[in-house]
């Protein structure tokens, strides 16, 4: 499998960490693929709560096409989805045109959204974002992976796992995509099954939905 | 809820990013737990595959006595582990005397393991690993989590979040966990069922025993 794509997860202030390395996980396992941690300028960048930060090794400008983007959520999207002068949107914007596949996670959807990509595209983000969505032109859906040609939304932080599992299933082939999930064992065992608004108890849906209104960290 | 908890993830050249991240996002997010990600001295780490660093903002002497410990893997833990004069290892030895919680994720139990934790428990540790714990004295077992008294180890990489979620059980309660795994929308839907040795089919797990042999990094 000599292909040799290249993968580039941009970072910001204020992601979530999760939605960014689920996906690397899997795809820096990916024969032949080069995984890039980009941002505006090279550096560190903190997460939603502080509590950590990832490095960008390159600046936006080194890897102005990737094969592949990966763009992770968190609460640091808002502003950059906000701001008409954001490096990072015409960053996105532009590597799109000539993406092979053009992916997110969670809230990184939003940013997508921003670029001008999803308008009358279905298209998924965390279950508390989807009103965001929706005002991108997108067609909001609670699946768990949407696929829409060449661009992959996946909902909520840990969905992306699933969603790099499928994009290395249509890069590399099934048996690729089965190993890759062999080797980081994923083969999940949640204690309880509260993982989407469609299953939790309806009293911790609102714990959650209270929790995110009063400190909006959390997607 | 007002508990505070100090949780540290100790991080080292070679980690496995997942293993320390999975954990992470679900603990964040615990009501009133300090996470901090440290390490012999403060700074950047890269991950196994170089491919990414994640930064410790302090070092292992200034969390002496954190409540909960959490060990990643990686195939930096075998030097680590090898090295009778560790700072790591003295640490975890030193940290989980007085701890609530001592836990790991991946070969982070082989780290346990030279700490002299692991004799005569169960513990579970990467499946491709399982030899290399029972050098420890500990007893190996293809189970996800396994808990023996305030020692839990996880299996391979992804495993971490499993384990998180039911501390968080074991910490704050059963509402909070569920909490938890619905704010990080963890509803997991793999594309294959392929995430165990003893349910991928044979020619998948010997792909990926063989891709080990020759590059062992993933574990």
């Amino acid at each position: 499998m000599p292909l040799t794509v290249q993968i580039a997860i941009p970072i910001f202030d204020g992601l979530t960490a999760l939605d960014a390395i689920g996906p690397y996980e899997v795809l820096q396992r990916l024969p032949g693929a080069e995984v890039v941690f980009v941002a505006e300028e090279p550096g560190p960048r903190r997460t939603d709560e502080g509590r950590l930060a990832l490095v960008a090794d390159l600046a936006l400008a080194d890897v102005p096409s990737p094969g592949i983007l990966v763009v992770p959520g968190g609460h640091g999207t808002r502003a950059i989805a906000a701001d008409e002068d954001s490096e990072l949107v015409a960053w996105i914007r532009s590597a799109h045109e000539r993406s092979r596949w053009t992916t997110s996670v969670c809230t990184g959807s939003l940013l997508l959204g921003a670029a001008g990509i999803l308008k009358g595209l279905r298209a998924t983000t965390h279950w508390l974002s989807m009103d965001e969505l929706a005002a991108y032109g997108a067609e909001p859906t609670h699946e768990r992976v949407v696929e829409q040609g060449k661009v992959i939304t996946a909902a909520g932080v840990s969905s992306g796992i699933d969603m790099a599992l499928r994009l290395a299933e249509l890069v590399a082939g099934a048996d690729v995509a089965q190993a890759l999930q062999l080797a980081i064992e994923y083969d999940p065992e949640p204690p309880f099954d509260s993982g989407s608004p469609l299953k939790a108890p309806a009293a911790i849906v609102e714990l959650v939905r209270r929790a995110a209104a009063a400190s909006p960290t959390g997607a």
